[in-house]
């Protein structure tokens, strides 16, 4: 296996079929097949076994994927079979929505630190956590060695938080303000922009 | 040009590219190359040419795209040069931040109705919008011939949700509840989850 050439659509489609395998685990379903998985999340199953079979040999023609094992691969292979501590920029309704989120546990990410820049949440709590000084940012992340944040601050203010990020030594950041980000070639950016989603689905209507 | 053929991939990449020529426009200049746009796309300019040729002739050797033409073409492709009217069902912190965003008005989304089931959030106000009783969704959304919806339910009660959109000829659904959805085959879904976005940048740490 050579993880380098890995097309990066397929690395995108791992979490999906990951979060389908949690939750037929979590019904206690020990096997399943690619037909079923294709059914859960909307793949054919020849495409399902194409991916993962990029990675090695982990289904038995007839038996069809063991949900513990596959789980197990998938989470090593997306190196989410260990705990990133994730840090939030912004606590407006959506650094709230994100800081209140229980679907983090068990994925592979815990909420470690939340930040704002307004005098008014500085200090105060949103669930478990004290919402810190983007002031003093860098230096936390640094200590705590974060290097996953979120950003969720209006689009004016999301690059220059990109930024602080990126210096304090963040490499993977999902940024839910509605602006493209430029960074070095060595962070990751992901985007979750309700438009661009709705807008990939009105083409089809 | 037959849109039939088209992959849902290069299609999925339209709503970035519109995006970021949107605020190149924003900022008042008319003109673009492919290189310009894989700089703040981070999409290469080659890919970038290759997808927007499928449509059609749009750019030209030496001059590049014309914004206004281009922002006009992608957006009669993506069928947003009409607004589309949504439902947001469920007024937890997701809802609230949806109902609030302002990034839908002129990129062909306008939200229309919002729905909770939870008595006390029922006939409140949510931004500029009351919450109406998800007990009368099907029949309001009919009224409405609203055909995009956005899911902001707990998991737990999605399908549920779903299954109702569906049966009031709801086309389109954004997802933001941690599970799958199953639909009919006419029935666009995508998912927003925080955790398969954050899955597939470890990958890469």
């Amino acid at each position: 296996m050579s993880s380098e050439k890995i097309p990066d659509i397929i690395i995108g489609r791992l979490p999906v079929y990951l979060r389908a395998l949690q939750h037929l685990s979590d019904r206690g379903i020990q096997t399943t097949s690619s037909q079923e998985l294709g059914g859960i999340v909307g793949i054919s199953a020849a495409q399902i076994r194409k991916d993962i079979s990029q990675f090695g040999e982990f289904g038995k023609q007839g038996t069809g994927y063991s949900i513990p094992f596959l789980i197990e691969k998938l989470s090593h292979i997306l190196k989410v079979d260990r705990v990133w501590e994730v840090a939030i920029v912004g606590m407006g309704d959506v650094g709230h929505a994100l800081a209140n989120y229980n679907g983090f546990a068990n994925r592979g990410f815990h909420v470690e630190l939340v930040f704002d820049n307004d005098p008014g949440r500085i200090g105060t709590k949103v669930g478990d956590f004290e919402v810190h000084d983007a002031a003093d940012m860098a230096e936390r992340l640094k200590q705590h060695k974060i290097k996953v944040a979120m950003i969720a601050v209006p689009a004016a203010s999301a690059q220059e938080v990109a930024d602080q990020l990126v210096k304090a030594g963040v490499k993977a950041i999902l940024n839910y303000a509605p602006t493209s980000l430029s960074v070095p070639e060595d962070v990751h950016v992901q985007y979750v922009d309700p438009v661009t989603h709705l807008q990939r689905m009105t083409y089809y209507l």
